[in-house]
């Protein structure tokens, strides 16, 4: 194909012009008064050798590039944990249904350089999705004000940001219900990330809101932090419960965590849900089969993704958005990793 | 910055010319003839007003994209399983240190219209990686024998194709030779897709000739087909050893599907591995801490995606491979889900 493909330089050299008058031509352009028979035999010529012009072409000439960019925040946590391909998956499919290209750019970590001046100044996309965006991220908070369009999958609490955010206030407040109807008042938790992600510190807070409300505490002691993988959870977790051994019930940052933290149980002799109850958050599709399987907050990530890329493809067609900021809700799923206190 | 970005419009108002002859000059085109008085007039215009010609642009001037392609074949496999998402983040290691960009494009399934079609006759990426291709992909083998760039993650194993794949062949005889020491006889297996899915069928091949070398055999009857996800691997566990119940240990296709396994295990009153040996295949970041944690054949999938985008970066540069088809060793890792036949 690459060797045999018509090129401009074909179509000029039967139509007897310039290769920029060709360009000139396919790309409708007025910049250059052409006579009405020349740009005639230019078609005639291209529509005769099957030439297509190329995207590069078309994109000057429409000012489209008819491509995303989606940058991922800390692009290590990819391998590891199954949220981030769900939100993936959900931007794919919006934009294959739509014929739009997705341009994936990862970050190594948020100290990294600015990866948003690359993709924009040099227009390569026509709007940005950042998934996992952190607040501490100056250039995001820039581009956001210079009303590029730009989605985030999370949230940095700017006013101005578009985004689509998960409100797990109310699949929390049922979790912490059924915890305390199960007679648990030593509750602690295994954070995702360390203190500053975002979402992490976000779930966090939003346990100890909903402990709050039945008159119990999580004192900073109940609180350790993992690093994205189960490996990381595993050992979080034993120190958590080296420190306060007295706990009864263990809130997962996310699943992947959950699988560390019934396996430092395991590692200490302890059985869940026997002796330990634990609560995860996300629902990946592997959860309701581990061993126990695992009581979580669900959340439909794969729609988180679908919705920014639309709000997205909204704000490209110049479009009215319904709220700048959407939340989803998310529900608590019972299954079997919670059992009355010991 | 949308807002205020210098165009090629403002250049060639500054300067005095069309912005056709913006673009000619800083494209550095020949094929109109210009004064060298008005190219530099144009280049003093763009400095002073600090214009950056787009990528378009300068993709039309240099013939080079800066971008490759990525194809998930079945992207609803994404979400589900782990392996891919560790493959892209090899390959997204890799063109971020070269400063390429990767255009990710997912396919429903193989039925779909042609993908490969759009990205490359439009020349939006210089070459491309094709991620679990299917060797009933025709477009694909005809994308192969035009000599287009094209690296696959998996194989078809058509002559000309570029790949890096595993050979499972070492730690499938490990992982056969334990469970033959062990004592076990009747071994099955649940494949991880049906039949046609080339790395599955490949699997399930190595597994019966491993066997064979210690005088087993495994019959159609002691296999079983899920479907990528945890899931799919519990209900053909199901199907498995009510067909088979002598079964005394069960080779998983991936380590999704051993969840799977495992979960079936315990819903049938079978302790692993008690009663029921289970060996995986991948070796996920969670297999480790899964409860027992997962034995199984580990393959290095970030080092598999990296080798890829190198190999790909190569075949740009028009630089020789030493191999077009690179086949990565494998190893039996031994943790806990094995042990003496009952």
């Amino acid at each position: 194909m690459a060797s045999k493909r018509v090129t401009s330089h074909d179509v000029a050299r039967r139509a007897g012009v310039s290769r920029a008058t060709v360009s000139l031509v396919l790309n409708r352009s007025d910049a250059v008064a052409l006579s009405q028979e020349t740009r005639e035999r230019v078609r005639r010529a291209a529509a005769e050798l099957g030439y297509r012009p190329n995207s590069a072409g078309r994109m000057l000439a429409s000012g489209s590039t008819e491509t995303i960019g989606l940058i991922i925040s800390d692009a290590a946590i990819l391998p590891i944990d199954g949220f981030i391909p769900q939100v993936l998956h959900g931007i794919g499919q919006v934009n294959r249904e739509r014929g739009l290209h997705v341009l994936l750019e990862g970050r190594d970590s948020s100290s990294g350089p600015n990866p948003y001046e690359a993709l924009v100044d040099t227009r390569r996309i026509d709007g940005l999705i950042v998934l996992n965006p952190r607040s501490d991220d100056e250039p995001l908070r820039a581009l956001i004000e210079s009303e590029f369009p730009v989605v985030l999958v999370g949230s940095i609490r700017h006013p101005k940001e578009h985004s689509v955010n998960f409100s797990s206030r109310a699949g929390i407040s049922a979790a912490t219900r059924l915890l305390v109807d199960l007679g648990h008042r030593r509750i602690g938790m295994v954070a995702f990330a360390a203190p500053g992600f975002v979402a992490a510190d976000a779930r966090v807070s939003a346990v100890r809101r909903a402990l709050q409300t039945h008159g119990l505490t999580m004192p900073d002691d109940a609180v350790d932090y993992a690093d994205f993988s189960a490996e990381s959870g595993y050992h979080a977790t034993k120190r958590l419960l080296q420190r306060q051994p007295d706990l009864t019930a263990i809130f997962a940052g996310n699943d992947t965590i959950a699988i560390g933290v019934m396996s430092a149980a395991a590692a200490l002799g302890r059985r869940v849900p026997g002796d330990l109850s634990v609560i995860g958050f996300d629902d990946l599709p592997f959860s309701a089969w581990l061993n126990p399987a695992l009581t979580t907050v669900h959340i439909d990530a794969v729609q988180q993704g679908a919705l920014a890329a639309e709000m997205l493809i909204r704000l490209l067609a110049g479009k009215p958005v319904d709220a700048r900021q959407v939340r989803l809700d998310c529900e608590l799923v019972e299954r079997k990793s919670c059992a009355g206190a010991p």
